[in-house]
């Protein structure tokens, strides 16, 4: 085995400048190291550094002051301590409960990845290190890795002709698909603004929870279709003849309200390269926040489509009445249709702190005005992919059962 | 839209300790910026750093020496320079020639991700960010998402009896396979050691260099297999119950010989689960050093298997006589039964400072000896992927033409 331990060696060797900071004293650094407790440790070998510190989102908020927009609950920080050999650590001083956490170091003034991590997720332009802590039976449970038969997680390009361009679109299909002749039913998965279509599956931990619902017999079987939402984009970053583009907004022929009209274009798709029950008792749609804008109007431009409709952290009225795609006109006339065709499920679910939640208090106050029937769940914290992994673990199971 | 874009304010102003670098008197900071003339400018927002360098395979290496190894070129550091607002800057003094780099930044001694760019790569367990020289009509055009039809990507599971494992791999097929009855030639490429199935397609930018060829109508529409080559593991770190492992070496099993033996069980799945031209004719199986080298043994032990078989950089021998299983026995046996079925094309590619050269020079001389067929290219550079990417241009239009 020496030459192919060497083969490692040269590669690594390579990159010392790259590799010296995971050294200290021939011990790699571990961090962040999950204690037997769940307390966890995060450790820096950064002996030149003048302060180090930890924010995330397992540290309790502080409310800060936003300029323009009011107070808002930020991660907390919290020092770590420099010991004789040049490493920083911080335990948490009390166990952290079962979620998906996301961190990053700040030396002397200046953020930075964890060094020791290489799990990330990027959320917009903003990338993170992750770590999870697990309990079994927890909610955070679901969104770990477990020794479950795994479905297929696919990027697929298909053709959009009410968008006149060729889109990108993540598809999970369950365990069992490739070895069965079964249909499926089609669960249609929305992501917000500066979202595309790789956040559902990176922040949303779709696969896995997917994964653990099905094989605890919690969820059906299904195909989850994840588009991207941005109408002018083909793509997430990265994924286009732009290159390596910084990310970001991008709302341009938003208020079109193309991509609502033409999603028929997607399921289309689905219908044809995949074993779907192609009928509306087997298809859900639901989105977080502009997601769940999509979420709304398309469900009701086309009410025989979906049986099953989840508004997840919702903007519900984000035109204001300057939307004048047909998509946005006669939005009670459209409900109405929409509810007299009976939907199996209307589900809306939101944090008690979202800055959208009094929008979704009025949209309630139409349901409930008009005897429309819905499920409602409310979280606590605010418009968070903590929250919107929560309600996909309460959506899901909740889909075409009979 | 306001509250459309007020909901996206909000999820970054929940963030504003992760955010703030990014901003600097209004404006954010643009970094790496590719210049007209391919100069590329790197900036990080750092007031209170003492020193600001930037490391990267652009910057012309420096040859240093490894304990217990010998010298090795590394690539070189460059210091960046602070301006009145904090900002520091560094361009570089000629343009880059067209292909695709890596680099960090290192802030008084730390190295740090570059937090205005979100495109990274893992090798290993070390992270770098990454940029694109591009220029039509070159080589590193080819690594670039271009404005042709895109093939599906599937990270699959399937079952190894061979292994004993349900594993993980990476499937590309091309553009057009979803909407034909066609069936198509298959090429198994694999990682190196501490790779993964994810190593490629990321690293090595399989998908994209396919999409290219084949609209370029330089190669053969074909779907690309990309296995897990660690006969221990499921699937790559973060993919397996192990959970946010941190990514290693692990040969485990390796001298076992089961990850060659146990090969057809991925030739099955693949044959029985996609269209494919099943025989030897439309079969090619390629690998880089650990990956050249299971490509290597897999090839001659399965002689009707594959007609065309590449080694990248490829780990010839070792194992010096250690490897007892019987993929390992009787070397030269083994390639006489190989030749003497008459393989379309045998390959050989390394870098001219490859740490494995004198090992490939000696793996000719066999060949020669014995009048056994092969093509040679030979570039310049070591075991890097730069090389592994322009084998992979060169190996795949020699495929499955007749």
């Amino acid at each position: 085995m020496k030459k192919l331990l060497i083969s490692t060696v040269a590669i690594l060797a390579t990159l010392p400048v790259f590799s010296q900071q995971a050294l200290w004293g021939g011990t790699e650094i571990v961090s962040p190291e999950i204690n037997p407790d769940n307390s966890v440790t995060f450790r820096l070998f950064a002996p030149n550094a003048q302060a180090v510190q930890v924010t995330g989102d397992f540290l309790p908020t502080q409310t800060v002051e936003v300029p323009n927009f009011g107070e808002v609950d930020v991660p907390g920080v919290a020092d770590l301590v420099k010991d004789e050999k040049g490493v920083w650590s911080f335990t948490t001083p009390a166990p952290l409960a079962p979620e998906l956490y996301m961190y990053s170091f700040v030396v002397d003034g200046l953020r930075m990845m964890d060094p020791s991590n290489v799990y990330m997720n990027r959320d917009v332009a903003t990338v993170t290190n992750i770590f999870l802590i697990d309990e079994p039976g927890s909610r955070a449970h679901l969104y770990k890795v477990n020794d479950v038969p795994h479905g297929t997680v696919s990027r697929v390009w298909y053709d959009s002709p009410g968008l006149n361009l060729k889109r990108r679109m993540t598809i999970y299909t369950p365990p069992g698909y490739e070895d069965s002749n079964d249909s499926y039913p089609v669960f249609y998965l929305l992501h917000g603004a500066g979202g595309d279509e790789e956040a559902w599956i990176a922040l949303g931990r779709t696969a896995q929870i997917l994964d653990n619902l099905i094989a605890e017999g919690k969820a059906e079987p299904m195909i989850v279709v994840m588009t991207n939402g941005n109408p002018s984009q083909e793509a997430a970053p990265g994924e286009t003849s732009e290159g390596f583009k910084r990310p970001g907004m991008d709302v341009s022929r938003m208020n079109r309200g193309e991509f609502e009209t033409s999603f028929p274009d997607v399921v289309n798709y689905v219908d044809k390269h995949y074993r779907t029950k192609a009928d509306k008792a087997h298809r859900a749609i639901a989105g977080l926040s502009m997601g769940g804008f999509h979420s709304l109007h398309t469900s009701k431009f086309y009410p025989d489509l979906f049986d099953y409709v989840g508004l997840f952290s919702a903007a519900i009225f984000p035109f204001d009445g300057r939307g004048e795609a047909p998509v946005y006109q006669d939005f009670e006339g459209k409900l109405k249709t929409q509810f007299e065709k009976n939907p199996k499920l209307y589900y809306i679910a939101i944090g008690d702190k979202d800055f959208l939640y009094n929008d979704n208090v009025k949209f309630r106050q139409i349901l409930d005005a008009n005897g429309y029937p819905y499920e409602y769940f409310e979280s606590p914290d605010g418009h968070i992919w903590k929250n919107w992994r929560i309600y996909l673990t309460e959506f899901a199971p909740k889909l075409f059962k009979q």
